[in-house]
């Protein structure tokens, strides 16, 4: 056991990862939630703010009574300057002993460091995809049930659907 | 009621911090602990990593069961460029009704773009004051009594004396 | 009536730029002509230095006689941090009342904060096209007729027929 | 004759910098102003935003009837990479002959690029002296006879006097 | 005679840069072998790091005993701030006289700056071209043909194959 | 024995510092020359380019005849962003085992990532000091002693007397 470091961009943060969350969770005494690519938002691939996916990720916890096991961290990424992307999460996390994620970027760069990396299961990938969840926001059909209801609320309070409807020039 | 921004570096988070976070929590219903000057570390005014400070933090909040009314955001600081460094903030973190600070140039910042600011009361100033406690550090002199028990495991698991001695040069 | 910001890459500022700043200037005071993505040239979008480009407006406006009620901004782009973006535009541009703009990312983030914006009507708008105009002064093609005399003067003056060729390759 | 470049960081622009500009119109046919350090304010050395500069220096070139020769340009510094700052002003500025400063590093950096560089005779140093005058303005005496009556005007608008003296700490 | 700059990103170093290097070296006294996009790596365009390319130039030269003419600089490129490329250029370089490219962006750079540029006559083009041996390293498939045995020793040292792999999703 | 990495900014390079390598090349194979805060400049404490820098340098490594164990690397130093530094340096160096430097904060941050760190004895200290040479320059007194007849030809090349008197204000 020791403390795991979930890494993603959470734009959103979906029930997909809320599933791996928890399967992290069983094999980590603590995760670190690591939200990448930080500076970014207003962009089709990164819509949200760094501090609208804290809010997200921190009303989960919250609901769901994770708060003793899980941190929220949030990493600037480095402008394509890859060599020292790794050095720059040393920096803006708490020291971790296992990385999960499935980007093979993210991979080599942790494995070439000397840090282990393990693979998530996907739960159910078709669906909860998150591309194909920023473009039924952006539609404004169905796309509730893959968030949970804190998510939900979140998108709602910030006026998500219409941000995303303008990105998306619908 | 609603809730606030506390900014601080927080080099180290310290007992005059939790004070002043327990006056702010008695005024909103939560708080957004926002740590600053982010992306700086080994120096003197900044000897810890952000990810140290939100480890320091984070061991707090859950010592003292604050979680659900707290949250921990992190904000890089802007080289100087003043002008847009409100707008980071914003972005960084969710929102917020007022800010609590005692900076002159962190208030006018924030009331230049029309958000409240309030002063937080000192707890004992000439007691808890950074820039003295981490003279301390490095000398290892009774340190720790201005830190919470969990914030001087923090220190002491990343070899922080030996860090501040090295920056102190002594 | 009031100030408007009108923005644009204006790479290079042609006659249509010229007919949207004359029908703007019926419904404001006074117009700020804001130069942005400043920092770019020598590339396909973006040929021309902004130096180039402010010397184009501004002959423009010393020819037309506009310089009263006009003035000529410049703003570095964000990297694609588009959260700061609008704080940028506010700070090296002096105050304003509403913006024109047909860029929907534009239009986005200066609404998100509560700036008005306009939408501009295109002046024959497949005419009057910076793309295609771009295209024209690389291939030397009665391109002379899309721009105002003065800025015609300028391209000649820095050898832009010269330099979009290379950029286009021909 | 020719165009000169007359480089300052103009906070504010004062009635020093204006007899200045007059004494490089008797040499050149025309002159760009340059604003330099463009993307700092909120300090005790740049309090004044680049776009508030941009409008003090604006309204005294109307005024003064002086828009047929002079031209208003911005450029960001370079954070002590001084290699590329002449390289920088030449992309943010249109073509000039000859540069007009005090200062010794940016003559320095034009000489080594081959740039003539000509020394401006000051009028009444020890009167129009920026340091001397935001000192002036901070506390609120007699600061309006350095400057030209539009500069007022831009510094009341903003509120310049309560942000210098919160810069001041007075 | 004189001294020559040899651009490229030279990922990796090939024997058509090789015989190009001795094509100059015929030309010019001495030649710098400028390493561009110094600060980018872990990418298809651009998979080793620049210390890795200073490794594969170093070791080449000692073995062909080119040291006495030829040295190793690097350049971080400006992202995408194209005007100022050149300045750092002269700035990350010694002294030259001429450029040696077949980049039509590179040549048209320098050549606006008034510094002569020469094209090189490729050798074997089809042959030694980055993009085809970056994917032979990926399949492992007969690169070593095309590499200096210098540099396929560092490839192998650094398990340049792997990396190449993953990057390719291979 | 192995590969040694000699730190520091050889502002100019000086006797002291082809001692001190001479020393190290006592104890390892090979060393790599590493300049650091490689992008400034025409400051007091920077006066000379990385171009200028490496050009030093590459003559004294050729006049030794010295190029068969010594290579020269270039690294921009991080702007205080302390935590990537190193990996900045591991991604623009070929690989090594041991670090040489004097300086407490070189040190302080290889050590924290696990690379050894070699203190480097002084050779004539109060001589060869990098302040006190910059000054004899500027004053152009009896500086020529200090330096390596081959860096002594590149700062005259490049006018460096003109350039510190500048720079110091004499």
């Amino acid at each position: 056991m020791g403390r795991g470091l979930f890494v993603g961009r959470f734009q959103p943060f979906h029930l997909g990862h809320l599933k791996a969350l928890r399967w992290i969770l069983e094999r980590e005494d603590e995760v670190i939630i690591c939200i990448g690519s930080a500076q970014y938002s207003h962009s089709l691939r990164n819509p949200f703010t760094v501090g609208e996916r804290v809010e997200m990720i921190w009303r989960v916890l919250r609901y769901e009574n994770l708060f003793d096991r899980c941190m929220i961290c949030t990493v600037p990424d480095t402008n394509n300057v890859h060599s020292v992307w790794v050095s720059q999460v040393l920096a803006w996390c708490p020291k971790f002993n296992r990385v999960y994620t499935n980007d093979p970027l993210t991979s080599l760069l942790f494995l070439e460091k000397g840090i282990p990396v393990e693979k998530i299961p996907f739960f159910n990938r078709e669906k909860y995809e998150g591309t194909k969840i920023r473009r039924k926001i952006a539609l404004d059909e169905d796309w509730r049930e893959y968030l949970h209801p804190e998510v939900v609320k979140v998108i709602e309070d910030i006026g998500g659907v219409r941000r995303l409807k303008e990105l998306y020039n619908l």
